[in-house]
């Protein structure tokens, strides 16, 4: 799974991967990404939900809409997009650690459900605080240099998998956009394909 | 269901709604539009899967996973996008008639199915005619004022509602933006809601 801090509909996909990856027995990884530089690549130098305001008033209504249907907390956040760059540089260090899904989690829900800035990194701080790590440790390490590099290099590769836009689901070579299209992604692990309806 | 003939993932969307909304016993009202206008509303004078090829590329790829899926034909169109002009003026003349369901189907498959020129008289002809329709009357009557300024209007009702791509799937006040939620626009109209997971 490939994900932004400041996307919405990560927030749902972030949400929701690992219990339907554990559930369809598929393996889960998780991979942050920037979406600033995909989005300069294409163009865009805000998020297209702001570029284009149906398109940004239609995404908090479903957004409002998909979060009372999976229990998610839900605040419109007074800032949008926030800067995900902190939470996403301390996701990369720990991208292969138990505490990603639980960190990652915990983050999109200050942004999405708390509406905090997680911009900020005192918030990141009470996040990893929470989760029983050294934060300071940890926030210094991702701040340096080599997980600085990591993280532009992943976002690299990112565009250069044809990325436009978060959340996604890579399984070998096919991508799935979208958090509806987790389901998909998860079938597609397992079988190679998707199951013909009907 | 608002739709446009040119649009690659309204096809899906109009080869499924009727069965779907049957199974579901919600009615279906048929309403094509042109996107071309909404587009350049938004600044795109061409469709986004044009201007933005890794959007395109993903599209194409997930429209061949998708037809797999179905059980739809699916051929790589030699032009996209095609005028969907002509097919939208003979819709809008027939969106409230029994026919409205087997003539789109038929021209949608046309265009994404069999990589024919809907935007040429012939084609819709034919398949007017297959219908055991009056083919030439309903063209004549199609491409007559009182149409041609009916599919106008509708488009600027479909602006209006904020409509910013196809399909589209309107139940009172509440948009669904993509055929991938056919499902929970059905959903809605049932309850008044979307049902929570777990």
């Amino acid at each position: 799974m490939w994900y932004e801090f400041a996307s919405s509909y990560s927030y749902l996909a972030v949400m929701r991967a690992q219990a339907a990856a554990d559930a369809a027995g598929v393996p889960l990884i998780w991979r942050p990404f920037l979406l600033g530089p995909v989005f300069l690549s294409l163009g865009w130098n805000d998020s297209p939900f702001n570029i284009y305001p149906p398109k940004g008033r239609y995404m908090w209504r479903d957004m409002q809409r998909l979060c009372a249907r999976y229990g998610f907390p839900f605040r419109l956040p007074s800032q949008f997009p926030r800067s995900g760059l902190l939470a996403a540089r301390v996701a990369r260090l720990g991208q292969d650690q138990d505490w990603i899904g639980p960190f990652s989690r915990a983050a999109m829900q200050a942004n999405f459900g708390e509406d905090r800035d997680i911009g900020q990194p005192e918030v990141i701080a009470e996040i990893l605080t929470g989760l029983g790590l050294d934060a300071d440790a940890l926030i210094a390490e991702a701040e340096g240099e080599a997980i600085k590099q990591a993280l532009r290099d992943q976002t690299d590769a990112a565009t250069a998998m044809g990325l436009f836009g978060a959340p996604n689901f890579v399984v070998g070579d096919e991508l799935f956009w979208g958090n509806d299209r987790l389901e998909d992604a998860l079938e597609w692990a397992h079988g190679g394909g998707l199951k013909p309806t009907a």
